[in-house]
């Protein structure tokens, strides 16, 4: 016996997912006559979520109906609701979710290269996920959404510190202090809202150009730390023990010592 | 006659204030036995919206009740009502627009100095008004609040926008492109990371470092930009022609010149 031929008992108010899509019954008389396709309970929600996650990243979370979720699954509205007894705001939540895991994992740092290759790498993966979830990104990291509650934001919280624990083992640190810490939850808001100017601003920016403008800012910010904390000096010695000479970080910090005030010109 | 006793207009839903605060009927009888001060309309409203904001700013906005700025004003809970008829709600958006426009006036820059004595009166401003709103500028720029909508967004988008203009403005700048946009956004949002973060980890850091911290990384963020976009190249060489030789941005740059990475040392 399949799954989507087990009998429905009746979703709870609440609950993540009935126990299967109806197969049997009225209803199911209704939904075979209509055309819409029967899925394995998982693989449907898993459909739905994918489906809403599209919709709320191509349209701000308000402008998207749970008839746009249906339609553009090829399921019904009772159906939809059957899996998400919550309504639209379950289902956005828990298509966050989704993508926030999405997300996350991405954030791991390659074995090999320097430093800064990997940044680069993991900001490749991160500005990929950016450019396909548009409008879902912004409506997530912008807040204000209509359906932005104390739950959704807990999800970005957590994505804000997984990237924070990973920059930090990254960084080859255990134990941070508060002007370390400083640096990294600066540097991450810098990536985000780098990555809101590039969308508000129409992709102007090629990506790779972007990403190499946040791998100088790290270096060029830790740099600066370095001079306030010993913390973040002695992670900045760390790193740029492993660069190449000649590289990105090499390069960078002989240009801004280049730099000169006026006045020393004179 | 005084406002005070002008006959009182049934508040009509969502309107921003009564015509004036009860002085006769049998409400206005209970209120004064009571003992319930009577102020005029104006001033009562400015009141309630600086409790509400002091209270909001020691506390997340869902633990504040509308009791407890009944109780914090001297005054009954249905007069709170009868003021701000959308209840906490509308209140809660008073006292952030009121907070918002306290905190832009501060974005004013000094006219004396060099840009980087400039900035730091502007962050000690800043900081003055974090440090005195602590748990409302946390829930105000974290979002997440039960009370966060669409307009409460919009609020604080517009103190971005505000402090966007204002920086443009202080580097001497009439139209910026996406990668001057790209560099003072994420400026911003530095400064704010930096505020959420020193609030988080218990104030750890004196302001004045904290204010110090955030000039050198301006310097550091517009100097790095210079070498990926002429415009922020052009106004990095319009702020450094008014520094003076030896001061805080020859030094910081003198700095981070002096950085190498190993494989040059060897």
């Amino acid at each position: 016996m399949e799954a989507t031929d087990l009998p429905v008992p009746p979703a709870a108010p609440g609950s993540a997912a009935p126990a299967a899509e109806p197969g049997r019954g009225p209803a199911a008389e209704r939904t075979r006559r209509s055309g819409y396709r029967r899925l394995p309970v998982q693989q449907r929600r898993e459909q739905l979520i994918a489906v809403a996650l599209s919709l709320f990243s191509t349209r701000p979370p308000d402008e998207v109906s749970l008839d746009d979720v249906a339609a553009a699954s090829g399921a019904s509205r009772p159906l939809v609701y059957r899996y998400f007894a919550g309504g639209k705001q379950q289902l956005y939540e828990a298509a966050l979710r989704s993508a926030a895991e999405e997300l996350t994992s991405r954030f791991l740092v390659p074995q090999r290269g320097t430093p800064t290759e990997q940044l680069a790498a993991v900001l490749d993966g991160y500005f990929s996920f950016v450019a396909e979830h548009d409008a879902g990104y912004g409506a997530l990291l912008r807040g204000g959404s209509v359906v932005e509650t104390a739950r959704t934001s807990a999800i970005v919280d957590e994505v804000r510190r997984t990237a924070l624990r990973r920059t930090l083992r990254y960084m080859g640190v255990r134990e941070a202090g508060p002007r370390l810490t400083l640096l990294v939850r600066s540097w991450i808001s810098v990536v985000e809202a780098a990555s809101l100017s590039w969308l508000d601003e129409g992709r102007q920016i090629p990506p790779a150009e972007l990403r190499d403008w946040l791998v100088d800012e790290f270096v060029a910010m830790t740099a600066t730390s370095a001079a306030h904390d010993p913390q973040s000096a002695e992670v900045l010695a760390g790193l740029l023990a492993l660069e190449a000479p000649g590289g990105r970080a090499a390069r960078l910090l002989e240009r801004l010592g280049g730099l000169r005030v006026t006045a020393e010109e004179v």
